[in-house]
C-alpha cells in the first residue's frame, strides 16, 4: 500500500512547529516555516515518496491554566470548551503544513501535544522514532537566548535521533529578533 | 551539463571524514562511515542527481611535525616526500567515499586539508557554502569527550550552515569507545 522510492521505508522526518509570536494562531512562526521550507527544498526535493513528515506542535499551558483572563468560567463545561478551543487552534496551525504536503503528495502526520516543548519533543522522538528531527530557531545571540529558552539547543543535546537546526534567513528576521 | 532532479541545483552536503584510529589509513573511522551511510540511505536515497557530496578530510599535523620518529630526514626532499606521503594517505582515505559515490552515480568532490579539524571544517563551510554539513561522532559521554575533543559539538555551534551529527550504532562501538 505504502509506495516508496524503492529504497525501503520512507525517511521519517519529525518537524517541530509553533505559532507566530507576532501574528498568533493559525500562523506558523517564521522559524517553523523556514525549517519546513528548507526540509522540502533541500532534502525531499523531487523525492515525494521517499519521505514522511511528522509534524509536532507543542502547546505551552499558561502558568495559571487560563488563556484569557477576561473570560468567565462558570462550569466544568466552560473549562472543557477552553481546552478544545486550544486544541483547535493547534490543529489550524498544523493545517498549513499538512495542506502543503498534501498538495505535493508527501505523506505526513500531525500531532498537537501539551507541555514543555523541549521535553515533549524529546519524548515524542523516543516514542515515534523518526530518522531525524528538524527544528527551526531564531538565531539569537547568547544574551537573547537566556530569556527565550533554547528548545533547539536542548533537542540537539537530548533528542534520541539526529537533529538539524534551521535558522531563519536574515531578511526574514523581524525588527525585534525575539519575535517570530 | 549538470543534470539534476529538476528541483534546482543539487543539495550540497559536506561530509567530514577521518581515518580509523584502530586500523589507520586508508580505513575510514567507524563514525565517518556511519555518517556517510546515513546520508546515502536517509537523505539521498534514490535521488542520485539531487545531491552533491563534498568530502573533506582534515589531517592533523603532529605537534613536532614528524609522523614517524624512526625515519631519517637528511634533505629538504625528504621532508617534501613526507608531506606528499601524508597527502597520498589522505587521498586513499577519500577514495573509499568517492568510489562509492561514483558507483551510484552521485556527484562528489573530495579535499584533503591540513590543520585543526574543527577550524578547517568551519572555514571550508564558509568558503564552499554547502547546504548542510554532516559530521560523525563517537557518542562519548562528557567525561570521555574532554580528552578526545569535540569536533562535532564545535561545528554545531560555529559552522555557518545547518549541521547534523550522526552517532555510530551501538553495535559498531569498539570495546574502548574512544577508538573509532
Amino acid at each position: 500500500m505504502a509506495e516508496t522510492d524503492g529504497y525501503g521505508d520512507p525517511t521519517k522526518i519529525m518537524v517541530a512547529v509553533n505559532e507566530s509570536s507576532l501574528k498568533g494562531y493559525p500562523h506558523p512562526s517564521i522559524s517553523s516555516r523556514s525549517a519546513f521550507e528548507w526540509t522540502l527544498s533541500k532534502l525531499v526535493r523531487s523525492n515525494f515518496s521517499g519521505f514522511k513528515l511528522l509534524f509536532l506542535h507543542v502547546q505551552v499551558p499558561d502558568e495559571d491554566g487560563f488563556d484569557d483572563m477576561d473570560s468567565i468560567y462558570a462550569s466544568p463545561a466552560d473549562f472543557k470548551s477552553m481546552k478544545e478551543r486550544d486544541k483547535i487552534r493547534g490543529l489550524h496551525l498544523l493545517e498549513f503544513f499538512v495542506n502543503h504536503c498534501h498538495e505535493l503528495g508527501i505523506k505526513c502526520e500531525a500531532r498537537v501535544r501539551k507541555g514543555d516543548p523541549k521535553d515533549v519533543i524529546c519524548s515524542e522522538v523516543k516514542r515515534l522514532q523518526p530518522d531525524m528531527l528538524v527544528v527551526g530557531c531564531r538565531g539569537l545571540g547568547p544574551f537573547q537566548r537566556v530569556f527565550v529558552g533554547t528548545v533547539s539547543e536542548f533537542c540537539v543535546k537530548h533528542a534520541n535521533c539526529p537533529v538539524i537546526t534551521i535558522r531563519r534567513n536574515a531578511d526574514e528576521c523581524p525588527q525585534d529578533p525575539i519575535d517570530d
